[in-house]
């Protein structure tokens, strides 16, 4: 079995359980009780902050430790824009941050959110970013580097830009920590432990000195005031101790990792035919790889790879509960169907990332056939149970109705047919599947078609496309 | 070395240790995810949640995991409130709630917080309670048992009148349930797991079905969307399996604590002379017991316990952050100096409550010689240093300037001078110190002298006492 999924979460660190075994023992009392149990559950969690924050690069008394990275998110969106209400609403962010951002952002009182959109590669671009700031402008947010495509973020630059206008900057730093420190002079990061090996159940939520905050949660003593509850202290000691020992290792493990993940962006477009990897080349964590791959169905995908030994995630429509692709896809305009993300562990083996390219050809080809996907040249139709049908009211060219079909149906409806029009001749697809939307542009983009463009239908949406070659 | 304070973090019981051990190796990795590391901690979520279930004695899908009992009421508060928020904007409290009940509901928007006061026993009065139920009752809150003085509360006759008013009853279970589920109509209930033994890192929300409930934490779709966040699966695997374990022995374990209180409840007052043992005596939890020490100070009276061996708690003024008494006993009515709560984890052995009713006297007898305090009878004037000055302006009486001096000084100086104002002549206290508004009436009912009242002062507060014997 090879897991290959550590940008959710990583297996426990060595470190973190024997750390956790140990505060177990020795800090399962309150840290705010005078007695001696809780006299050393308090120094147990004063060596943990102290540690944790080092890592960081900020002060023991601006890290927090929270229950978890999106609590540590939530509590930093709406801390910071409530500690500047009177500045103003406005909250720039970054289209492709993690949904608990993006959810916190939405869910501040009055507040209007900005998205700063991001290249093919998922890559903010800087000056962009300070062009949006404003003097109304609460708050800014800015990943150190992308969960779902490993893109990393120029948030040095970006910080710099926050901090001339005055704005500060949130960091979620959740992928990247593990690397190493986040440079520049950002005002609040956050971070969770059980992407770096540490246990779950905690989050670090730093707050640099003169930065304003006004905690949204009820008051609580607690974590200068900032993650309300009894603290969970073995957790905080595990998580500490975890995030010292992976940065001890972190230069060489992430080379080593780094040169794993070359091989994997270099080699899936050699061996699987219409696959796209997404993602910045070169800009990017060293343990993390996206590609899509045409006329694939992402779920099956996952689980045929599951069988296979394979343990990884996708962004596609048909593995998420609301059937719509993943928002760092659309933003980023790439194809969504069969999207694999591929993050490795710490210690992953050479000779597994060998057996995943050896195993994903076969794989691939059999989700394909099982879907009746076009195999030959582009624009060869192959299938005699096309969808294509009559015109229909108003529609251009050949129509081709996949009303009612998911993901990626429509792309290969559209792939069997577009042989069938003339060059320069129209193909219409009309589809209610919000991955088509995404989609089709990017097979015309792969394909070397012309995407002419959408337009509502009496049922679904219209996708139209010029036969170019 | 006895650990006598369970009722604030109880230490890891091995069936959570164990639990926890298997829950890190096999369920570390994402429930939500489809390959089998993410199938298999789902399953084990699921047991969780039908074990901790069955001992609530609610549906599986009732009942949501939260990173502790503080955010369990926290969401629970703000939830119940903001789903009945057309109906109106009260919230009905008892006085005696823990302070994450007091803080969220203080905390919901335009709300209105009414208490519902208790008797000297710490108990509240059903019937007063369903008196103060209105149409505009948006949510009411009433712990199973109260955690300061261990009163057990009429949850069931109160649960029973709020469905007759249609107002959803929020029980705060954290000190019962341990002991046994919550009998009655409850809506919501919360819990922590460090109370029965599980680990840090996990509490319990339940919401039955058919209550209103609007989240008001941002969008996350885990735990029935009421509890943002990478769940702490280990953590709640643990706490499910101790959560059983625990209720396995509860009768018996119940009983044998509950005659070691009686033991403590009956003696203590022998022992120790101006004592008085707070909350009900036959309505109480089987492991807690509270006492309230005259002319001691409660640090110091802790610190000396601490260092023979006794780790407890205490309510009294000077071991709080805010130098004021708990609120459980200001509401009580109840002396607060002096305060002890012993809170015995399972398991505690009978010779360890016979060693601390060995130690106790000796102790609050050096505390007490320490503070200069009276030893004689009732009313005796013992020292030369005494605190009484000249009449000031306006002031009746004997004068006894204790202003910039904290509890239980003024209580001391008051004893001291007592004896020199005439049978019916008056005593006025000058002091700035919270606990003195407690304090003062407290000593006079025990002393079976008249507390004639406060009024405000040039400086501080004049708190008057009549001679009676």
């Amino acid at each position: 079995m090879a897991y290959f999924d550590a940008a959710s979460a990583a297996p426990l660190h060595p470190v973190a359980r024997e750390a956790l075994a140990a505060a177990l023992d020795e800090g399962w009392a309150d840290p705010a009780r005078l007695y001696r149990e809780g006299r050393r559950a308090r120094m147990l969690l004063d060596a943990a902050r102290e540690a944790a924050a080092e890592a960081v690069g900020c002060r023991p008394d601006e890290l927090s430790f929270t229950p978890s990275g999106t609590r540590a998110l939530h509590s930093a969106v709406t801390g910071a824009a409530a500690g500047r209400r009177r500045t103003g609403r406005r909250l720039v962010l970054s289209a492709v941050e993690h949904s608990a951002v993006l959810h916190a952002a939405e869910a501040v009182p009055e507040g209007r959110v900005e998205l700063v959109g991001v290249d093919r590669a998922g890559r903010v671009d800087a000056a962009e970013f300070a062009a949006a700031l404003a003097p109304d402008t609460a708050l800014a947010a800015l990943q150190s580097a992308n969960h779902e495509v490993g893109t990393v973020q120029p948030v040095a630059e970006v910080a710099a830009a926050c901090r001339e206008a005055g704005v500060p900057l949130l960091v979620d730093a959740a992928q990247s920590l593990a690397w190493g420190p986040v440079e520049g002079p950002w005002s609040l990061l956050a971070a969770s432990a059980h992407k770096w090996g540490g246990p779950p159940g905690v989050g670090l939520l730093v707050v640099r000195k003169g930065t304003r905050y006004a905690a949204q949660e009820p008051p609580d003593e607690r974590e200068s005031g900032r993650a309300p509850g009894y603290p969970n202290l073995p957790a905080a000691v595990a998580a500490a101790a975890s995030l010292r020992a992976v940065r001890e290792r972190a230069a060489a493990e992430g080379a080593r990792l780094s040169s794993l993940v070359d091989r994997i962006r270099a080699r899936v477009p050699q061996l699987v035919p219409d696959t796209e990897v997404v993602g910045h080349g070169r800009l990017r964590l060293p343990h993390v790889v996206t590609f899509s791959c045409l006329y694939v169905d992402g779920e099956a995908l996952l689980t045929e790879l599951d069988a296979a030994g394979f343990s990884v995630s996708s962004g596609s429509s048909c593995t998420s509960d609301t059937l719509t692709p993943s928002h760092v896809l659309r933003a980023m305009g790439v194809l969504s169907e069969g999207n694999v993300r591929v993050s490795l562990p710490a210690g992953t083996p050479e000779a597994e990332v060998e057996r995943f390219l050896d195993v994903l050809p076969e794989v691939v080809e059999r989700v394909r056939a099982r879907l009746g996907a076009p195999t030959g040249a582009p624009g060869a139709s192959v299938s005699a149970d096309s969808g294509a049908a009559a015109p229909d009211e108003g529609l251009e060219g050949l129509v081709v109705d996949t009303l009612g079909r998911r993901c990626p149906v429509p792309v290969i409806e559209l792939a069997k047919v577009i042989g069938e029009v003339p060059v320069g001749g129209l193909v219409t697809v009309l589809s209610d599947d919000e991955a088509a939307r995404l989609d089709v542009p990017a097979w015309c983009g792969m394909r070397g078609q012309e995407y002419v463009g959408e337009r509502p239908a009496p049922r679904g949406t219209a996708y139209v496309v010029r036969r170019a070659n």
